[in-house]
């Protein structure tokens, strides 16, 4: 846990540059417009430890697998996240003395990262080895107006001297991935030029041939002025880049305006990439940078305006909750619907692949209720897309007749992940695709998404389930043997009853949809049944058999679910009790040892709980809660929210906030040690959820919406929007009272502490 | 599965020359002296498919662990039976013309494996291109009466012309270990050199730093007579060589003879190993190729005088049966306390290091029966050694106070493998060292083992035990959760039979090892009890806790112990209404599909009724074979023979006889389809048991030779031969009668059928 950033109800702030933390700072101080993005590097070369990372949404590599010991049924390829040409850099050259800021001595450094604006500032005075002295002031962002475009201004002013300056004004197409599991590059070149004023370079992936072609262009300043230089174009494989000589003069600040333009062969002709990148980077270059700057920083200002959280009395827990919707919202705008939420999103390249459950399982009610609902609708379909894939995944493995078995992690919809207790065994992620669209449903009322793409991926998720259970004579029930729940920290287990719980709700729900769509679109209904083999009669009938006999682990005595058959057996250690040292496990102790412990990665059976808290007594809640919850030792990001909402529930108000502040500051604080492999974006989600249905108490029952708030004591008010159903809400909670208020859209009755209220 | 060869007593035949069979031909006709050996490689250059392989024993390599996925407690390395230097290559050029089976027209292509001398023949007439024909007879060895030395014989003649051959006789340390994980080659240069009639090539193994010098003399003879020739000399890195031209003519046998002498810095200063290698050779290229082949020989018959098997009635089985003891001979020969019995022996490289727990479960008793109890013992005390690596390796795991956890895979007695579920879990093994002590107490009467070294260790597997157990408040019994049995087609199951009941009897065992010593060495017991920090009341009286409040699964209905808990949620289904296509399993089903089924891989619950036999009733044992017995597949060459003596002891004939096959034409029929790999060494012990143990129905307990034989009701008779406390039995047994013979040493009783015989 590091806590160096100050607060800041809007920014984030680092002041004073410790090389130690500059890989967490480069998570951090992330950007990214959904399209594209990249780590906090500094513009200026940088010799010390760093991750250059720039990367654009669907672009990806399908690396080689590695493994130890091949399994039967695990991919060849393991689809990544590729880092990407990089148009960041800004060469400073003095008298043969590179300004790096691992060389210089720095003074006064200050990095900004302006949530509101979406803008990364950064200050500092560098004093070169011979004495002479600069200071600089750099700004960049993402335009969330224009995803093909990012700006720079690069201002440096020489403090005690007049020289020649150098400033290399490239682009490299020449990266790595830090991860590359043979030590490959990813990128062949295509084309590079370099013509005063501007530079091209475009690139094509190996094997998946995306081609990204780069353009920048620039404009220096002094005094106001728009000045020239002597300029050098370079150019090698895979790199270009202008060379301008300028003048600089003591006390005069040089400006440097870089104007970058990103096309990829995913949204253009190939033939035409350079071309069109030309003329972007020559409009953008017009457009200027202050012009861009306000273009972007509208688009932010309309975001928070429906989705900020507000809260009062705790700066370090408003600072948090804003940088996890900022995150959210430059990591995927919902505009393009061949792409997802990467769990690192720009700000790093680990886990590979784009998509993970924790779209459907976390981040669907943040964008369901913070943006319009096509965003959701988009994720939805996104997943539709991919049901040949996940059916052919499923065919791998052995089952057939249609069962579709979605991938762990994806980029095209194929299986990337190869360790046999995940990739084959967490199988209760194909259900989060149902119970994404039962949320979807819920919230908008927009059944006929059944009708349209619902039904079929619903009847091949069921088909899966009919397979993968099966009839234990020994238990006169249906058993779901060999899995590994939502707690990895348990492996090939029998009977999780989350994955039980839900691929038995699955039927139901498959059933429910159904109906919906034979009744409301019978000839639908009719040609889909044909499209898919579908026997109605056979098929549901054992649907309906599953659900009747499906075996639920339970300790009766004790009045809970067992997480999974045997749990009993193990030594029920309280995490409390935990030598600190021993923490954390996945560090600390040996696999086979946190496997056969009492201890809990992430909510389990809690998190089903979670998913279906209507279908449980409070009790029964409770009971579970205070079993489950001393043994969690919440080592995935993903789980301390879920905590926040159950303990809010059942008023364990302590226990709540404890949560609260590990989740929402998990980044900031780096809490986990592992910021600086890039943020933790999915779970960000999970934050925003904890102050929504945690703190707030918001759900939504058969499209009603329901508030039960309380407020956290260290804390005087908060407040937060939700859109629903065509409406904004602005909610707020302080200690004396709750208001909500209908900011736009028609009138709406709503339930408030279990009372009818109209607005 | 593959039926290639031919049928004889002592040979090994394979007639005509099949390319796609060559690689499974390379392993089954292996050589090996204990010391050093290789696959059965074309001394002539061969562009066609092949592995090329040749191996010295002790020497390796540790591997930088490769992994998709990293667990804490992995090892760094993965140390690997290492390709080392090849003598055995002899390149014939004609005219610019490589005689390369792939490349001319081979005929008359006969290979002969004759296992009574431990003589490898090749013989084939071979045409070039341009229709030049020749005759090629080879002859080679590796010396079991020198274990430093090879020799070959290599006779061409030119069938249809006279020309100039150029003869290149080489050593090549240029060579590379097939399953490298980082495509590294694993060996620097030290010393090269070729002179007129010698050649020697020093190189090191990186990281081990072992050194291997390989020299080669030859003589050339035509008509009787030795003859010259013009001789070129090259070295390259780790590599050298000598062309010698030579006039053919035809109808003329060219005698090439080659000698090879293998020194390593195991057994040798380093600043010696070229001047000894070359006095070496010299030495044995003195006595000459027919008195080399003769003292060889001679060692193998002596060898065959004490452990032949013959079976009359049957030449498949005779000759099975004789391979698999051959191989097992000439892969271990008990002279080097720091050797053991790697999986491949000298057939191959796969599976890396050298020790797995076949050794004490498999291999042991054939080499206590087989060789003077000296053998068996070196065996258990490279364990000993092996111990403080033991410690260490529990130690990284999380245990503590001495516990010794033997590693699954080792060179060195450090765990070399990486995959959880067998690294971690495989527990049972450690186990194993203790098993192999009673063995070995058993058969000898030896009990001061126990005294020097066993005591040590047993308390060592203890005190693991102790820690791995833990206290189920739910079952009120001791149980071991987490852990993969001898049936790996289960991973972390929890209460695996086997191991409760091993880890059980490994404590009570270690209590009477404890009193033997204390009874009889008193001092000897103090001094062990400090060195180890031994609690005798504390720590023995946990044992007997745990002895005494083991769980063992079972289920009372069917009267069988369950292989794990839950065993009978699986849907039990027969190996034999599985379809055809679906088997081998781990060839074609996924990894989580073999896990929840019901298949066992290898004998589980009835290898520890094999193991003590004498504590369970035969009706006990009928129950539990009749359950198990039909839903194992047999996918590891260690199951077939512990069924065979199962089946023989419960008058299952039929299934026995089925087995056996199955386990002793396991690589000569390609049961499996991963020969090539190279042999399966450790299961041949399985055969050899499977023929003296099941058929012979040989058992010794408290000291005493029992027998029960019944014959195979293909078989006309069979006899085996038995070293027994410093006796030689033969017993042979026909379908009327059973002999026993004392062929030396003392009288003894034994049990016969029940009944006491004094020979």
């Amino acid at each position: 846990m590091k806590q160096y950033l100050k607060n800041h109800e809007w920014q984030i702030v680092e002041e004073g540059f410790d090389p130690h933390l500059n890989r967490v700072s480069e998570s951090i101080f992330s950007l990214g417009n959904g399209q594209m993005g990249q780590r906090a590097n500094f513009e200026e070369n940088y010799s010390g430890d760093t991750h250059q990372g720039t990367y654009i949404a669907g672009v990806y590599y399908p690396d080689k697998t590695r493994v130890g010991w091949w399994k039967n049924g695990y991919p060849e390829y393991f689809a990544k996240v590729l880092n990407a040409p990089s148009w960041t850099s800004i060469g400073i050259n003095i008298e043969n003395q590179e300004l790096d800021l691992a060389k210089c001595k720095v003074e006064n450094f200050r990095r900004v990262l302006d949530m509101r604006l979406g803008l990364l500032s950064r200050s500092f005075t560098a004093t070169f080895p011979d004495g002479k002295k600069v200071e600089v002031n750099a700004q960049r962002f993402c335009s969330m107006a224009d995803g093909e475009v990012g700006a720079i201004k690069y201002s440096i002013k020489p403090l005690n001297f007049s020289s020649t300056a150098k400033i290399t004004l490239g682009i490299d197409a020449d990266v790595v991935n830090k991860d590359s599991n043979y030590d490959e590059k990813f990128w062949d070149r295509v084309y590079e030029e370099s013509q005063m004023g501007w530079v091209i370079v475009s690139a094509q992936t190996k094997k998946t041939f995306f081609q990204v072609c780069t353009g920048i262009e620039y404009d220096l300043e002094m005094n106001g002025q728009r000045i020239g230089g002597k300029v050098f174009t370079n150019i090698r494989d895979k790199y270009a880049d202008n060379i301008v000589e300028v003048e600089l003069t003591e006390g005069t600040e040089l400006t440097i305006y870089k104007y970058a333009a990103v096309l990829t062969s995913e949204n253009h002709d190939k033939e035409e990439l350079v071309k069109k990148c030309h003329a972007k980077i020559d409009e953008t270059s017009k457009i200027g940078f202050q012009q861009l700057l306000a273009k972007h920083a509208a688009v932010w200002a309309h975001t928070w305006s429906e989705c900020d959280i507000t809260i009062e009395g705790d700066i370090a827990a408003q600072q948090g909750i804003r940088f996890n919707i900022f995150q959210l919202m430059q990591t995927y705008t919902g505009k393009d619907e061949r792409l997802n939420i990467g769990p690192k999103g720009f700000t790093g390249e680990k886990y590979g692949g784009s998509t993970y459950w924790d779209t459907e399982a976390y981040c669907l009610p943040f964008y369901l209720s913070t943006s319009d609902p096509s965003v959701a609708r988009q994720l939805l379909v996104y997943r539709y897309k991919h049901l040949p894939k996940a059916i052919e995944n499923a065919k791998k493995l052995g089952f057939k007749d249609g069962a579709a078995f979605y991938p762990f992690v994806t980029m095209n919809g194929e299986e990337c992940h190869n360790e046999w207790e995940i990739t084959f065994e967490e199988i209760h992620r194909t259900s989060a695709m149902a119970y994404a669209m039962r949320d979807y449903v819920n919230y908008t009322g927009d059944k006929d998404y059944f009708t349209e793409f619902g039904l079929e991926v619903l009847i091949g998720i069921s088909r899966f389930w009919v397979q993968r259970v099966n009839w234990s004579a020994d238990k006169n029930k249906y058993v779901i043997l060999g899995v590994t729940g939502p707690n990895e920290y348990e492996n090939n287990v029998n009977n999780n009853w989350y994955t039980n719980y839900l691929a038995a709700w699955t039927l139901r729900f498959t059933q429910e949809a159904l109906e919906y769509v034979k009744n409301s679109d019978g000839s639908k209904y009719k040609s889909l049944s044909g499209k898919l083999n579908f026997h109605e009669e056979e098929e549901t009938k054992k649907w309906k058999d599953i659900v009747d006999k499906m075996y639920y682990a339970e300790d009766k005595t004790r009045g809970i679910f067992l997480q999974q058959d045997g749990f009993l057996d193990k030594e029920l250690i309280k995490v409390s009790d935990l030598p600190a040292e021993d923490r954390p496990l996945n560090q600390k102790w040996s696999w086979d040892r946190i496997l056969r412990s009492c201890f809990i990665k992430q909510a389990d059976v809690l998190q089903c709980m979670f998913l279906f808290e209507d279908d449980f007594t409070l009790d029964q809640i409770k009971r579970n809660f205070d079993f489950y919850e001393p043994m969690t030792v919440h080592e995935s990001s993903l789980s301390p929210c879920v905590h926040v909402i159950l303990a809010s529930k059942l008023g364990y108000k302590e226990k709540a906030y404890e949560m609260y502040l590990r989740t929402s500051r998990l980044d900031l604080d780096d809490y986990n040690n592992d910021t600086e492999d890039g943020c933790h974006i999915t779970s960000m989600a999970g934050t925003w959820m904890s102050v929504v249905k945690g703190f707030g108490g918001m759900n939504v029952r058969e499209g009603k919406l329901f508030f039960t708030p309380y407020i956290p004591e260290q804390w005087k008010s908060y407040s937060f929007r939700i859109e629903f159903n065509g409406r904004v809400l602005k909610v707020k909670v302080a200690k004396e009272k709750t208001e909500v208020i209908l900011e736009s859209g028609e009138p709406l009755e709503i339930m408030l502490n279990g009372k009818g209220v109209k607005l």
